[in-house]
């Protein structure tokens, strides 16, 4: 099949410098954070300010590649990366669905401010989707090896990621 | 910003073979259809089995490009593409949360089996991830235009493909 090449939207910009210590997981995360696209893109918001949250779609520019089996921060097991949330994937996507607080339009950018962020400072934003509680709410979903897991919290260390 | 490539992990095979007429989100789906993946992902499958539903990251291969303002299939109004889920986006990803029936491991290939399929049929397809209730759900979110739209119901036709 042929390859698939996308262009970054805009970044994310999270307290986040490292993977060591980030939270794994936007629903754990009360850290606040900013997409800050091109002035370019002010019609494609338009109807987005509604929303209270929003799902983000980006590249995990810091991520190792290509596992298949991998021991996520919340399992002892070793699992396949389909089957566990970590980066360094196949194709290295990243979504994470985070809270919109506020839109501000400045000069030269436009600013998404968010809050639940679970990635790297600067990661290249690909997409951004309005959350749809029908389409992407699932809260009765059976969820494997994560409903009998051990680990409760964690937060990330570098095992996934480039040194 | 560099652009970023991805390799398809395999194609989705659904009963659509044009848009018209096709269902406008999984959750209003109840057609039947396959994930083929190569037989090299049987590692990055392990423990997928145990859950419900799958998030299919997955590129819009017959969509026209870069609208920044379209009319959704459930609105009259004109909406900023980030505002909804159409697939004429300044990069072409979607995603569908489907649910996940059976896993069958064939002599060349691997099957997913799922229901609740709204893409094309030969998606080709960029990720799997396991849905994760606690991260993904968020049944009391705020949803602008589309929690007052006076459109309840409808499917898709063909304005945002390629003719």
């Amino acid at each position: 099949m042929n390859k698939i090449e996308y262009n970054p939207i805009g970044i994310i910009r999270t307290p986040f410098k490292e993977t060591k210590g980030m939270p794994i997981q936007s629903a754990f995360s009360k850290a606040a954070g900013k997409v800050i696209l091109s002035k370019e893109f002010l019609n494609a918001i338009k109807g987005l300010k509604g929303f209270s949250h929003l799902i983000l779609i980006y590249h995990f520019h810091n991520a190792k590649k290509q596992a298949q089996i991998v021991k996520p921060f919340l399992s002892e097991q070793e699992l396949g990366i389909f089957a566990v949330r970590a980066p360094n994937r196949p194709n290295s996507i990243g979504i994470s669905i985070v809270r919109l607080i506020d839109i501000i339009v400045q000069k030269n950018s436009i600013e998404l401010i968010i809050n639940g962020v679970d990635m790297l400072d600067q990661t290249p934003l690909l997409d951004i989707k309005p959350y749809m509680k029908d389409y992407d709410s699932v809260p009765d979903a059976k969820c494997g090896w994560y409903d009998v897991r051990e680990i409760k919290t964690a937060v990330a260390d570098d095992r996934f990621s480039k040194v």
